[in-house]
């Protein structure tokens, strides 16, 4: 099974506090490593956890808030530094290359690596990456300003192959593609061996969505269905829950019922008001709706796993 | 005797390392608290050592070297989010502006206290702030990009008045300014009274000299003569010299001999290179040179005093 599993590196919402960082995570795919947000600091916070930053080649940012993106000319910065040749591609929101070229041109910083700016329409969902395996979709938030969500979703596998029932029925080798989708066989003789007698189902495809700052929004639930593992913000607690309305921001029980609704497997919260110290109470909270939830602290890895289980 | 120190928060040239922040140090002044240069977490920093971030009011930027400025823009907005009213100055080569309007803009901040912005001319020395007690100038240094130090400088004290004396001679309260700048006493039969029976010399005018990225240049001499403590870049050791010529910046032994020839109190070196994990070599190599030499390390106060001993 590919690797699939997310690194939180920064919890804290607008203001850091506590030794908590502003958004950051690393999602490790299949030995692609994907940066979702880039708070100020991601680059120490990579560094703290060894985690070989030179790797990441795709960006993604939610929204414009600084504390989601202001760690950013300073990574690319050591990229460069470092001797990064190979290009970089950063998806957000078209304002943020007027920053970074405003600030390279003013610290006369040319990189040596290419820079691939992809400006994602906040206005709707997008597909953003794909390759053979993986897709990532841009989602829309509900926030302040525009701000969007991230969903990682593995492509749908194919049948596993029995290997014994294979040699059993003798089937050539050019066959086995069609086996993997699911066809059923037939022999020279005209005889038909069902599919279901030479292949496993495939392994459940799984899916990671990262909903950043928005406010308690049910329209999300149809895009998040089912997800094996849902990053949700929860700035604060039931007692400031107009606060969170003011800031466009959700309670960490608004979280939890949007895991439920949604219907996922895992919930992880984060974006941390300064005002908390400890975040137990958080937890607690969030619980009480879903109980499979955890905290996004620094440091932790969280496996993208489902509880689905497949025949074989 | 007014406090007079430097704190410094980032010790680490162009790419954090080792747990290492990027240049930032905080010089206060009998209750005014200045910040030169903002590297990358700064605020964080600020926090770690329990420094009150409002109370900076000043922000002296070297140049426009990432390492240098790139943790301003959180610094500024956590200031907003934590509700300062209070007027912000900062100092920096004008393209600083650009880069903070065109962040701000494109994040849609409204700061909700005024950013007063002085554009400094980096091809001149410079009096950039100046009050009753102490002026803070800028020098130039020669960069690979324009680049400025700062020098911190008390003003003359007056002379000490001797309050036994006084009464002794019957001096009118009248005359005390007039004492203090060293005049003589003229009682009413004609009789002078000597300053010197009056007063102690002044306190000495203490001196904090600030040189960040800067090939070895002995113009500066002039400018940072004995200064009680000097900052000065010392980002290599000997072996890398061509490294340092190259990136247009100094080795330890470089700074050194600076701090020799200005006749220096004590000297500071910072802005270490991350191919360094231990410091001791760069330490080691500027004693040699100069005894009284110490690491800017990150949480270390350093106190401008002066080995001048006045008389009483």
């Amino acid at each position: 099974m590919d690797t699939f599993d997310v690194t939180i590196l920064g919890c804290s919402s607008a203001t850091p506090a506590y030794g908590r960082n502003p958004s950051s995570q690393l999602v490790r795919y299949s030995g692609h490593h994907f940066l979702v947000d880039c708070g100020e600091a991601a680059q120490m916070q990579l560094r703290r956890y060894s985690i070989k930053f030179q790797r990441i080649n795709h960006i993604f940012i939610s929204h414009l808030h600084g504390d989601h993106f202001l760690g950013l000319p300073g990574l690319l910065s050591s990229m460069h530094l470092l001797g990064r040749t190979e290009p970089l591609h950063i998806y957000a929101e078209e304002g943020l290359k007027q920053i970074l070229d405003t600030t390279h041109h003013n610290s006369r910083t040319t990189l040596q690596y290419p820079l691939v700016f992809h400006a994602i329409d906040m206005t709707k969902a997008n597909m953003l990456y794909e390759d053979e395996k993986l897709t990532i979709r841009s989602i829309v938030m509900k926030h302040s300003i525009p701000c969007c969500g991230f969903i990682f979703e593995e492509k749908p596998h194919k049948r596993r192959l029995l290997k014994e029932q294979l040699e059993k029925y003798n089937i050539p080798l050019a066959k086995m593609e069609t086996l993997k989708k699911g066809e059923d066989f037939i022999n020279g003789e005209g005889k038909i061996i069902t599919n279901d007698l030479l292949t496993l189902p495939p392994h459940h495809a799984r899916k990671y969505s990262c909903c950043s700052d928005t406010i308690y929004n049910e329209d999300i639930l149809p895009e998040i269905t089912k997800s094996d593992l849902l990053y949700h913000e929860a700035t604060f607690t039931e007692e400031f829950r107009d606060r969170a309305k003011q800031t466009m921001h959700c309670t960490a029980k608004d979280a939890a019922n949007i895991a439920l609704k949604a219907e996922v497997n895992k919930l992880l919260i984060g974006h941390f008001s300064a005002r908390y110290r400890e975040l137990e109470p958080l937890l607690h909270e969030a619980k009480e709706v879903f109980s499979n939830t955890y905290l996004a602290e620094e440091g932790t890895t969280f496996n993208v796993e489902s509880n689905v289980t497949v025949n074989g």
